[in-house]
C-alpha cells in the first residue's frame, strides 16, 4: 500500500538497462535492457581509428524505450509510486555543447557529426591530447593529474575536448561547454541543461577532469590554454562545485514525467560512473575491495578521512573525495585485461576453425556454421573444466597478463604479456590455466598496493559477467589473494546501485550507508581460499613480478 | 660393365633405410625403406617412463627386408657387383652381452625382458646415473665428459649400461660386456662379434663413451667402479682401440652374403652415428656447418688439426678426432627442440578439434574423420603462409626455444620456452612466427659459440625433412644467421653419407674427401639472407639472449 519506488538507469557500452526496484526492501519489481539503435549499425565509429562515437538521441531511445519496457512489467500501481531515479554511464564519455547545453548533435546542422556527438570511454583519439597534457602537467607548478593516478589518459575529457577542437572548424565555432554522459541525463531530465545550472558529477569531475576542491576546481585557464589555445574560456562556461550522488539534481519535468510515463515527483540524483555506483550496489564498505569483471576489470574501493590521513596512492587510476560514497573516499583501479586475455587465447585457438574448417568443401554449410558454433560455444568452458583439474604443482607455466597494457599499479601502455615455464606438455588448458593465474596475480598486484598504502582490505566482492559465471577463475583468484570473495547476488548491480542513490535522492534514506542496509541483496556465493595453494602461489607470484619488471625494464 | 656399387644402411629410430649407389658416380640405383616390427607395436616401451627399448630382431628383420627390397629393384646383375657396404645408426644405442659378443636378448631366456635390448638414444631412465657420472666427474682428477660437452647424458651409455645393472639382477649376472648399435651391425655382418674381435666406432666411443686415446681409451676401472660397483670388470671387456669409419671390419660371412643375396667380397665399414655419415653424405667440409634438421637438430662440423689447435670448444656435444672424416675433427652440436616446438603449437591449437569437433555429434564419424585429417594437414602449411607474409617490424612476439630443454650451447635439461611481446592482436600465424624465428635464434648461439671459438663458418648445409620442405623455415633461419644455406639434394642423405665410407672401406677410394668429391650429388637448393632482414634479427636476437638469461637463472 505505501511502497515506494525507486528506479536505476544504467548506460553501459553497448546497451542500457533499467530496474524498478521496492525502495523500501531492495527487491526488484522489473527489469529491462535496450540497445542503442544507431550504435548497433556501427554508424560514426571507425574501428581502425579507434574512433568510437554515440549519438545523444541513441541515449534518449534506449531510456525511453528501456523504462516503458521495465514498468510495463510491473504492477499497474508502481509507476505512480515511483520517487527517485538515479544515473550511471560510462565514462569519461563527454559531448561538446552549445550555450544553452544543448549537445552538439541535437543541433540540425551537426546531426550527423560524430564530433558533435559523445565521445566513448574507449575512444582513442586523442592519445597526443594526453601526451601533451602530461607532458605540461609534470612541469607545471601543480601536477594535476596527481589525484588521476599521475597519468591523464587519452580515455579521458580534456584531451577528448582538445582533439576534437582541433579536428572540426564548425563544431569549434559553436561549442561553448561540454558535458560528461553522467551528468547530461540528470540535466535533461530535469530540465536544467544550462552550463551553469548543471549539477556536475564528483565522480566524474574528479576521476577525469582533475577537479580537486583545493585546487579551486578545474585547473587553471593558463594551464588548460597552454596544453590548447582553443580551450580558451571553456573553463569559466563549466564549474566550480561538483555534487555527490546522493544529492537531487532536481524532479522530472512536466514533458519527462508525461514521456516516460512517470509523475513529475520523482526526484532525479546526480549522476556517477557504473563501476562507483556499482560498487554501492555490491555494498562495499570500507576495507572490501569491490571489482566489476569483465573484459577488463573496474576496481574500487572506499576509505576513512581516517584511513586515508591526506595520502595519495600512487600509481591508482584515481581517488576523489565522495566519488562512490559522500563522506568517504573512492578509490579506483582496474586491469586493463581479464576476461579479454581468455578471449585472446580463444581466437589463438580459433584459429584452425576460421581457416581451415570454415574454408572446407568436405562438409555442407549449415553444418560447418553448426560445428563452428558449437565449438565456440563449448571453447571456454571445455578448457576451464580441464585447467581446474590440474595441480598447481604440475604446470610449470608462468605468465604475465599485459596483453593489453597495465592499467593499474602504474599504468603503461607499453608492458606486454608473456608466457614462460613452456615445455613439450605444455597444453592448451595449462596455458589457460596459467593465463587465469596470471590474471589473479594481477589483481594481487592491485591488491598489494592498497595494502603498502595502509589500506587495510579484508575481502573481496566481485560483480560482473566472469564473477557469476566462472567459478574456476575466481577460486584461483581467492587462491591467490588469499582472501575470500563473495559475489553480488544482483546480475544488474549498477542499476541496481543507482536504485540506491534514488532512494537517498528521494528522501527516504539519509545516507547511502543506510540505503544499503536495508536495500542489499546480499550475495549469491562466497569463494575461501585454500591456504596451502595461497602459500605455492606466494612463491609463484614473486616469480610473476620478477618476470614482469624484466619485460618492462629491460627487454 | 664395370660398375661397381657399394650399399649405405640407415637405422633411424622408427625405420632403415637402404640405398645401392654407384661407387663412381654417386647416382642412386634404388632405395627402400623398412619398419621395426616389434617396435612398431609398441612393446618393450613405457612412454610415461621414457623407457624405449629395441629387440636385436627388429635390427636383423629390417636389414634383410630393406636390403632385399632395395636390391629387387636394381638391375639383376647389380648385386654381384657390390664391393662395400657401410651402417650408420642412432645413438647412443647399447645392448648389454653375454662373453661371445651376443645381445642379452637373443638369449631364449632373455629374449622378452627389455633390459637385455638396445636401449635407444631417446631412453631417459638413466636420469640419475647420469648425474652421478657427473658429479664424480667434476671431482675427479681427469674430467673424462671434458671431450663430451662438459656434460654426461642420460642418453649415453655409460649410463644406461649402470642403470639397467643396477635394476636387474638376472641381466646382471649374465652380462660381460656392452656394444654399439653401430658396432654391432658390422660385427654380426663380418662374424666378428666377440669383445675381443669388435673394431669399435671412433664416433660412438669418442662422443659417448668418454674415449680419449690420450687418456688410454675409456675412463679408469677406478672412476667406473666409483659410479657403479656393478660395472667392475666391463672395462676389461671392452677395448682400448676404435676405428674411423673409412677403416673395414672384415667382408661378409658365407651365411650372410647368402642370405642377403650378395657375395662374400662385400667390404663391410666400421659403423658410426647418422648424422655424422650424413654430414658426409652432405659434402661436409672444414668451416661448413652441416644440420640434420627435423624435430631435433644434429649439427656436424669438422676442423682441420691446425684450426682446432688442441682447443676444446667448451658447451658442445663433443669434439672427437675422426669422428666424421678421419684425419680432422669431428664437432658435434645441436638444438634438443626444432620441429618438436612446430609440432607442440600445433598440438596446442588441435586442442579444440581433438576436444570439441571430435566428440561432435553434429556430423557423422567419416565426415569429422575427413575434417580432421584436413586441418592437420593443412595446419601448418598454411600457418607458415600466412607467418611468412608478416613483415619482421610488425610483430612484437618474441620467444625462446627452449621448450624441449637445451642441447648447445651449455646443455641444460632445466631451461624451458618463453613466449614474450605479447598483446590481444597477437594471432596464431604471429606466434607460430616467433616460434620459427626462436628456432633460427637457438641457431645462431650454436653459430656463434663456433665462432668465438675460431672456428670459421662461410655457410651452412642443410639435410633432413624440414630442410626440404619449409623454405619459410630455411629462409628465416639464413636471415637470422646472415649465412647461405644449402639444402643437400639427397633424401637420404645418411644412408647415403654411409656409401661413401662403404666405397673408401672397399677400396674404391682411399680419402673420405676423394669420396664425397666423386659421389657428391651437390644441392637442391640454396637459400640467401636479406641483409635487411640479417639486421633486423641482429637486434631481436640481443633480446633473445637476455630474456633466454634471464628466465634460465632468475627465474
Amino acid at each position: 500500500m505505501n511502497d515506494k519506488f525507486v528506479i536505476g538507469l544504467d548506460f553501459g557500452t553497448d546497451s542500457c538497462r533499467a530496474v524498478v526496484i521496492n525502495a523500501f526492501t531492495g527487491g526488484e519489481i522489473a527489469s529491462a535492457v535496450s540497445d542503442y539503435p544507431r550504435w548497433k549499425t556501427g554508424r560514426y565509429c571507425d574501428e581502425k581509428a579507434n574512433r568510437y562515437r554515440q549519438h545523444p538521441l541513441d541515449y534518449i531511445d534506449a531510456l525511453v524505450s528501456t523504462l516503458k519496457e521495465a514498468l510495463s512489467a510491473c504492477p499497474e500501481d508502481t509507476a505512480g509510486k515511483v520517487v527517485g531515479m538515479a544515473f550511471d554511464t560510462t565514462g569519461s564519455t563527454p559531448v561538446l555543447t552549445d550555450k544553452e547545453g544543448t549537445p552538439l548533435a541535437l543541433l540540425p546542422e551537426f546531426a550527423e557529426n560524430p564530433n558533435a556527438m559523445f565521445v566513448l570511454w574507449k575512444d582513442h583519439t586523442a592519445v597526443k591530447e594526453a601526451a601533451e597534457i602530461n607532458e605540461l602537467a609534470s612541469c607545471w607548478e601543480i601536477d594535476y593529474t596527481a589525484y588521476e593516478g599521475g597519468i591523464y589518459s587519452s580515455e579521458w575529457v580534456w584531451a577528448k575536448m582538445a582533439h576534437v577542437l582541433r579536428q572540426d572548424e564548425r563544431i569549434r565555432k559553436a561549442a561553448y561547454a561540454w558535458i560528461e554522459h553522467c551528468d547530461w541525463m540528470p540535466a535533461l531530465l530535469t530540465g536544467k541543461t544550462k552550463p551553469e545550472d548543471v549539477c556536475r558529477s564528483r565522480c566524474a569531475a574528479g576521476h577525469k577532469a582533475m577537479w580537486l576542491e583545493k585546487w579551486g576546481g578545474l585547473p587553471s585557464e593558463a594551464f588548460l590554454t597552454t596544453v590548447e589555445p582553443l580551450l580558451a574560456g571553456f573553463r569559466d562556461h563549466l564549474f566550480e562545485k561538483t555534487y555527490t550522488s546522493d544529492t537531487s539534481v532536481g524532479y522530472l519535468t512536466d514533458e519527462w514525467a508525461s514521456r516516460l510515463g512517470l509523475t513529475t515527483n520523482v526526484a532525479v540524483a546526480v549522476g556517477a560512473f557504473d563501476c562507483h555506483m556499482g560498487a554501492v550496489g555490491a555494498e562495499i564498505t570500507p576495507h572490501t575491495f569491490v571489482r566489476v569483471i569483465g573484459t577488463s576489470t573496474c576496481d574500487i574501493m572506499v576509505a576513512s578521512y581516517d584511513e586515508i590521513e591526506n595520502k595519495l596512492i600512487p600509481g591508482i587510476c584515481g581517488q576523489v573525495d565522495g566519488s562512490v560514497i559522500p563522506g568517504m573516499v573512492g578509490l579506483e583501479a582496474g586491469q586493463s585485461g581479464f576476461g579479454d586475455i581468455y578471449a585472446w587465447f580463444k581466437r589463438v585457438l580459433s584459429w584452425p576453425i576460421e581457416n581451415i574448417l570454415s574454408q572446407s568443401i568436405l562438409v555442407d554449410k549449415e553444418s560447418k556454421e553448426k560445428l563452428i558454433k558449437e565449438m565456440n560455444d563449448k571453447l571456454i568452458p571445455l578448457l576451464s573444466e580441464a585447467a581446474a583439474k590440474v595441480p598447481i604443482t604440475e604446470s610449470t607455466i608462468l605468465a604475465v597478463d599485459w596483453m593489453n597494457g597495465r592499467r593499474t599499479p602504474d599504468a603503461s601502455q607499453l608492458v606486454k604479456g608473456t608466457i614462460s615455464g613452456l615445455n613439450l606438455g605444455s597444453s592448451a588448458p595449462l596455458i589457460f590455466r596459467a593465463l587465469v593465474e596470471a590474471t589473479a596475480y594481477g589483481s594481487k598486484a592491485i591488491v598489494d598496493r592498497f595494502l603498502a598504502n595502509g589500506i587495510k582490505i579484508d575481502s573481496v566482492t566481485g560483480i560482473g559477467g566472469i564473477s557469476l559465471k566462472s567459478p574456476f577463475v575466481m577460486q584461483v583468484m581467492a587462491d591467490v589473494l588469499g582472501m575470500p570473495i563473495k559475489v553480488a547476488k544482483s546480475e544488474q548491480a549498477c542499476a541496481f546501485g543507482a536504485s540506491m542513490f534514488a532512494a537517498v535522492a528521494a528522501g527516504i534514506y539519509n545516507k547511502v550507508e543506510e540505503a544499503q542496509q536495508k536495500m542489499g541483496q546480499g550475495f549469491a556465493k562466497e569463494y575461501n581460499p585454500n591456504p596451502g595453494n595461497h602459500e605455492a602461489y606466494r612463491l609463484l607470484y614473486e616469480k610473476y613480478q620478477r618476470l614482469g619488471a624484466f619485460t618492462e625494464h629491460e627487454l
